[in-house]
């Protein structure tokens, strides 16, 4: 084991030569509960107000759920569909309608769809980005249709983030 | 963390300001055990009576087992797969074999798919329905073909609850 | 298969012999969204005020999350812990924290802990009653001590549905 | 690979000089339907009678359910309980309450926990036994304690099949 | 609960007449361990005879592996593949590249690949059919092409069932 | 559900008076790749120089692998293990080792063990912190005992964050 | 079961008549951490030179993982979505991208995506050969287009093997 | 991200200076598939002879099936008793009874049981070594005891190695 030992030693101890100052760690913006619950309720009034019963999921850059609610007769599968859609749009950036789109048109992307147990390509999840960044993301299930999942998710966001 | 605190404190202080009387809860409907056991049985004796093997679940509104029973010679996959179309047809309010279909026709939800571990969106599962209210759903898993499992649950729900 | 078949119609035919009347399903109380959130909301706060930063979950009588919030400091693993807290006290019925307490009197009843995936045997988690009916449970996580997390469920209990 | 091939070719061809004659497999008792049911109608029944609400399950001798029914007011974990406890007695041909108190005494046998998924090491599994074959086993969940949970599972074995 | 334990007890008591006498319980055939090897070994020599490294599965009725052997350069996905294969064409009853087929036929059945976490949708699984009774199935996974692994498993079936 | 809506709606309007100013999220540290692969790699040096073949994991204060390294003899549940003490001691914010002691003191609490799949009670962990505030955790495995995968850590964070 | 033992053992025994020496057995090459590392880095920059936030997984020729790196920026489900592809690489031995050309093609082979859990058929992973063996596989997610995460597998191996 | 990259780059581009040469990747000695099978084999054997109805696993270094094969009458746990008997072996270098007592003696390190969901502390794994370089791992698991479990795998590796 020495002489391995002593190679990874070599090409390593170089990326080691100077300790890291704690103050240069960086900085990211995060999204509060505070936050996150208020973009929750809207999206869920929002949704209720056109008659749908749903659920709404806020998650965190990390796809880690801050707030997640179920309306009184949203079915019991939409707690996974929401926090799926809101971890898809948080992870990848993008609206969950958008990949959706991508594999119809291409096929040799289905893949996406098992990229992580987490992921979920349907409509109904967005991205929640404050200055151009990304720090969470918003997904709504239960409505009769990807889109108008969406449009409630996209209301909260304007109503509260706009 | 004291300004996080107030301003948490503040924002959500207003929404419990009164407390909740027990008596305002409202009731739901649900499906009984006996009930249940009797929508299994005849579904599965009307599919033995066509020569088909089958598993048939029966589940409450919340998506859990109220009865499940597999005959003498269906195959092991037919407890999951009669399982999970009770649940999807229960979760979502509708037959499972419309789902299946709207994929056919709308590639861009094939993600319905993967929504929850519960889901299965084949053929076979049929929600169940008193006074209009989703009290829960029946999977059929077996027969050689969905509309077949998808008829002895009908056949099922037409004697116990028609 | 046609005498099996006969035999297996005999026994069963007897418990069909009458359709269920849909009047004659049983009503049960449920936990709402709306309260749920107070309760979750309540617990929250509680706990934020004796500096604990920590994720509540309010389930109904099935187990399915109503209500899941995550304080802003509170680490990843509080959403789980919480969830199976709320979980196991409302399909348990009693604190969990009287289940840990067994378990240490009677290591043989350890497997309780094995039970499901969602059974978390560990303070912190309560009934939710109304009218001595079983309605859900609430849990909560991330304090130093179950005892704490505890706590903090009953303040929210007893403002909110005392 | 040739020489790799070679060597194995050598080895394994010595036992397959000779073509199985179909009829040489032997033959198994198996559980039927008719008596799983039989079963876990009367073991729920006798619970009920004592005031316990709880899920029963039945499975055969390779652990699959036959038949898995919930009482009305039998929390959700029951489910999952009652099935581990019928697969651990089926696989392992014993009363599960004996390797819970077997780990009492031995606790260097308490991986016996972590076996499988399926197994739960606590007392409301038997096996089901016929002229000393095991051909599955009986579990029970949801009564104060596994001994009770098991005196139902041994009422419905002494009356179906005493 | 009382009345609602009287009217589940009048339903059920009357399928529980009479006991069930050990005797009538049925019999099954079941695929011995020898006979699995033998599959299995033959099966994988004939793959590599073609320049094939693959895994071998070999499971009984209940879709429990009996036996499964992967060779030396197999990737390691392939025993899953295998075992997958092997449960399904077990489960199922037919080839598994059927069922392949059929999905690409109506897409309306993609579904079958999510029925249980077993199934495999994909070339390379037999059923194995004793006097034309289901006694299990055989997988083959690591070929380059499903055809090619079923070919080694019909060898196989052909050379010691045949 | 004009009502329910009504009441749902009034409740929570008041949570959301206000939009969030963007401005207004706050900042967190956060524990960048470079830093992570330093600790990695010091940790793991510091083990092969004691003769020790381990896995060594960062995460970040989410509990997501920043990086994740096996060295050549490590066995493979090294991975998981040295994972899940990262996530452990990030989440929890103190040294694994310190919750394994308490659950040997309080019994009562071993459902410490059970809160999360990725949670690991074992000694081997350490929370990364920077000016005070948890960044993230660093878990080593494969070293004969905890204390000993806890100097390997101890050491990188002395090497780089002291 | 004596009768059952004999034919078992004489079938058996011969394929074990003679003991394996130490020395008979094969060597085989293995991607060391080193090498792993080294990949894994030059992957990772040159996805970050093109702008793109990803992870890199370096998996030896059992797919376990050997390194792992996750950029500041990218989703957490490159994690996974990236050891994946690493893994699919090892384990079938060629680029993923085209067995996602393959199912495009053949609609029949879509179950190619089930075989394993860690299987995941989306471009950007490379099977990792020396001297025309298969000692691992690198996969990279998180840019734009599984080609552009391909194109920073390939840059690395260009660099680290060419 | 400019500044970000530059340090990166920086730090990383020293271990990535020279490339590898082929040859110089290590070589590894491992468990074949004629070896494993014949291991397995005498096992069973070995536990048949004395009346204990067993399934038999072994793995390579990397913790991956070679060889699973499960007697008659053996109960489906055993499939994954054994199997994950021979992985914790294999992986962790030492008999799994070791593990057993020592956790037994030190509770503190009762963690061991949940550091991946292949590891199963109980007594019936063997590590498996060749030139004193560990190669594998077997497991058993049916019989009445971990240390008759053991008994079978020490006579085969006895035969086999001895």
């Amino acid at each position: 084991m020495k002489s391995n030992l002593m190679g990874f030693t070599t090409a390593l101890a170089l990326t080691t030569a100077m300790s890291v100052q704690a103050a240069e760690l960086p900085q990211q913006t995060f999204l509060n509960l505070e936050t996150a619950q208020k973009l929750a309720n809207e999206a869920l009034i929002n949704c209720l107000e056109g008659g749908y019963n749903v659920s709404v999921a806020v998650v965190d850059a990390a796809g880690l759920t801050r707030a997640l609610i179920r309306s009184d007769k949203a079915g019991p599968h939409t707690l996974e569909s929401s926090r799926k859609k809101a971890y898809t749009a948080a992870s990848m950036g993008r609206p969950t309608a958008d990949f959706a789109n991508l594999i119809k048109k291409m096929p040799e992307v289905a893949g996406l769809r098992d990229m992580d147990p987490n992921i979920l390509i349907l409509g109904g999840g967005l991205p929640i980005k404050v200055n151009d960044q990304k720090v969470g993301g918003i997904g709504v299930g239960g409505a009769p249709g990807g889109h108008l999942d969406q449009a409630c998710a996209q209301a909260a966001i304007d109503k509260v983030l706009g």
